[in-house]
């Protein structure tokens, strides 16, 4: 009786695994179980797993393997907000959902239509990998430029277009059979921390969530949201003491009473120091399916967390009734999902894994998201191709062949590549910041890769790019800028340009992006390149 | 009649192809086929492939894929010199083969006994990835430190110990039912030209090749190694006029005639400049199969280089005698093989891919090739960990989460990343080089990732480590020492180190070697630590 009830109780966590087969390929073992325990948890019935890391072929081994293991039916989800590509290499990588809330306020029908192909998109690769839940769309309105967990992710700037977006990809998603989920519930564009490190504060009242945090939640319920994430943000105008994921006025009286939503309500990582730092594994299991939740994603330690679980069971904390109804949402929302492809040819299968018409979403987000500056192509070096990124090491977006090395290379543009690791190229001297002497000579070509932290330029300790620009400029050494990522940045560096300089903006990082943005600023395709899609810019 | 010569011919063609499953993923477009172009010359009846890139997994999927689309028995090969981990996450990746001939100078025979288990390591999991050819041992003798392409790949600095180990291998390797071969024919240690991009020459008598370059590839011949790769060489005096992999006195009165080898001579790439900028794809592939070469590896052109033997063989350039001989030596080393593991639960096959004794064996190739100086633990920070590589693009020996980068951040040094890319660390003053200024204060834990080119550093415009070490000492700023790789530096290097000074060398550069020799510096291992096997360094 114990044993049947521990596990209807281990079904309702959701462990992390990695992508990868091996035990020997985790990128962090910390966090990502071994197959050992994997294999013993879901033998012992917990009902879910969020991967990450892992090529498409290799995720779809794993997904078969998972669903061996497992004594039932499973969830199987990751955090592919940005197509399923951004996780899972071989399969459609997109512009982050930001570029799409751009377009919306000039072109708002347009833009709801491509929100639904990207979800469609995002939910059939994902269905063909063998995973049944993206944990999308982000419904947080990014309405605080310094954002540095959320930022690009969101859909939009303003809660009506967010709402619109978000679920214009609800419904694409779960046309294709696969649950979508909204959050982080009930709002975490407004915030200037990073919920990974400490719990950050949003400290609006009722009437001002109702006005900007919760209407692209309420319209991602109205569209059929499978599931809604917890945000780890503390609201003192609903909960004095609890954060929203272990808070029962918020997951229950708000999300369920006020907002009406009868799905699958899952809780962010509870291994996030915002939870970890204050509550054991199994409290803060127990906690958070108290408040509302029925899912509990990545508890510090999952035996604990069901054990904690079974005697909140045992001692009358949690409810049968409480119990049962958790049990059948997940049921439900199991009952949603069209069947994985059935173990085959898993290369063959794969071979049709991104569509042409998938391809032609990739190429037309990036095309119409692009923004170019000027209209001089960038003139023939020899010069210094200068690269900023956040890091080098395991950087999907810069394989050793990647444009924005190989096309200025062949027009004469030596890289020089910058992260936080590299020996200092700051002089000191905040007038000019950039050490030149210590950089080859020429004219340069500024390349920033920069998303999340929007680089402010005001704040101290930042990169000081306006001013680099400024130095670049007076110097007479500007060539070319391109910005990949943050529109922010952009916003900030553009109005210094002049008129006629070469320069553009992608929201995108990857190959493509690019690809796409050189050729605007008339670098054609280098012989060498590699990494993504042939006749992706033809 | 000319269709079924025409396939015969494209039997002997081996041409690249990805390890990954999507063309979207091929890292080299220019050299690795499309998944269209590749299924259509299987079809034709080309007969090998060389692969490249993909995870254990990937690569699993991979040959099966690829032995569906062709039309008979298939060659599958890779160059897998240090273990199939070098080139295929997931499986073992060994310390390069000279670490070996530096034990076998100590311990002859535990070098020989690790040498054949080397073999059998690479074999079986080969094998097990559907692999049936293993593109190695390297049978040059590494006797010019110089060399920038051969180094730390061969067995040995003397013939004798080359000769031993190599053909260790070749046993080793073929007792798990996969091909050896013994390459690059009649020997490249002696270079200091990188055949990849001109011709080097070899200026040496037949007498000398008897005595230094050929008795490797006899013992292996004598071990019965089943091929042997050509050298992009020339040998004025064996031939004034071709380079090796063209020289019908070289592959056909030398390998053939005077050392009696029977069986399958394949071209290095025909794509590699020193002979693609010489010859067409067709006229090379005929000058290599004229010269006395059964396979073409990697010719420019596939179809041109299957006319232009086509071509070859009607204008009786080349006789029905000698392809019914080329046919056959195919035939016959594909009937050695042990057929492929058969397709099933792919994942679960691999889950015992790395079996105990070959962890023990990685383990103990490690510990055994580690040199220690000094005795100190490194001291506790805050301090500079820097680390020095070849690029951080795509490092596999640096994921994120690295030993190298995390153990000494646990102790307080925090890691500034150098590489040709980086922004310059250089003072431009010979005597004091490191310009101390622009990177982090406090004691230098200095970590250099050398291989290839081991930095003599008399040579001009080579980073100069020797002046680095005293100009740290001088200063008192030097903690520690960690050479991976090249033996020449660490020997360079080491006796100007003070005798306490913590201070190490290990051949290998994978995490897995960073994880044993730091632990040797005191450094435990960090929580967060991933990418290599679990327990490694318990």
């Amino acid at each position: 009786m114990t044993t049947e009830l521990r596990r209807q109780l281990a079904g309702l966590l959701v462990v992390r695994g990695s992508g990868h087969g091996s035990d020997s390929q985790r990128r962090y073992p910390r966090w990502e179980l071994p197959n050992a325990e994997l294999q013993r948890l879901l033998g012992e019935g917990v009902g879910g797993v969020i991967l990450l890391g892992g090529s498409a072929a290799e995720l779809r081994l794993r997904t078969e393997q998972l669903r061996r293991w497992a004594g039932g039916p499973l969830l199987l989800c990751a955090d592919v907000e940005e197509g399923v590509g951004q996780r899972f290499e071989g399969a459609s990588w997109l512009v982050p959902p930001l570029a799409l809330g751009r377009l919306h306020s000039q072109q708002p029908e347009r833009a709801v239509v491509l929100a639904e192909r990207y979800g469609r998109c995002s939910g059939r690769q994902a269905r063909r990998l063998g995973l049944n839940w993206v944990l999308g769309p982000v419904c947080d309105v990014n309405n605080n430029p310094a954002n540095p967990v959320i930022n690009v992710r969101a859909w939009a700037e303003s809660p009506e277009a967010a709402g619109a977006l978000a679920s214009a990809f609800v419904r694409g998603c779960q046309a294709e059979g696969v649950l979508a989920c909204a959050k982080h519930f009930p709002g975490h564009g407004d915030t200037s921390s990073d919920s990974h490190l400490e719990l950050p504060l949003l400290p609006h009242d009722r009437a001002r969530l109702d006005a900007v945090e919760l209407p692209p939640f309420r319209a991602a319920i109205d569209a059929g949201v499978a599931a809604v994430m917890t945000a780890h943000l503390q609201l003192p105008a609903l909960d004095a003491e609890r954060p929203a994921t272990l808070s029962a006025a918020v997951l229950t009286r708000l999300l369920r009473g006020d907002l009406g939503f009868g799905g699958l309500v899952v809780t962010d990582a509870l291994v996030m120091e915002a939870i970890s730092a204050h509550h054991g594994p199994a409290e803060a299991a127990v906690l958070a399916f108290e408040a509302g939740a029925d899912l509990i994603l990545m508890p510090a330690d999952a035996d604990a967390a069901i054990d904690g679980l079974l005697q909140a069971v045992q001692i009358g904390r949690i409810t049968p009734t409480r119990l049962a109804a958790s049990l059948e949402r997940r049921r439900t929302a199991l009952a949603r999902c069209r069947p994985a492809a059935a173990a085959g040819r898993a290369l063959d299968d794969l071979e049709a894994l991104v569509r042409p018409e998938e391809l032609e979403l990739s190429r037309e987000l990036l095309e119409l998201s692009l923004i170019r500056h000027g209209t001089a192509p960038l003139a023939a070096g020899p010069g210094l191709n200068l690269v900023r990124l956040d890091t080098q090491l395991n950087a999907p977006q810069l394989p050793a062949m990647a444009p924005a090395l190989l096309r200025p290379a062949a027009l004469g543009y030596g890289p020089t590549v910058l992260d936080p690791r590299s020996p200092s190229p700051w002089s000191g001297d905040p007038a000019a910041p950039l050490a030149l002497e210590r950089l080859a000579a020429g004219p340069v070509l500024l390349q920033l890769f920069v998303r999340g932290n929007p680089f402010r330029g005001s704040a101290g300790g930042e990169e000081p790019w306006p001013a680099v620009l400024a130095q670049l400029l007076a110097a007479g050494r500007l060539a070319g800028l391109a910005v990949y990522g943050s529109p922010y940045l952009w916003e900030q560096l553009q109005p210094l340009l002049p008129a006629e300089l070469p320069a553009a903006y992608s929201p995108g990082q990857m190959p493509e992006a690019q690809a796409v943005l050189l050729q605007r600023l008339g670098l054609a395709a280098a012989p060498l390149e590699g990494g993504f899609s042939d006749g992706f810019t033809d």
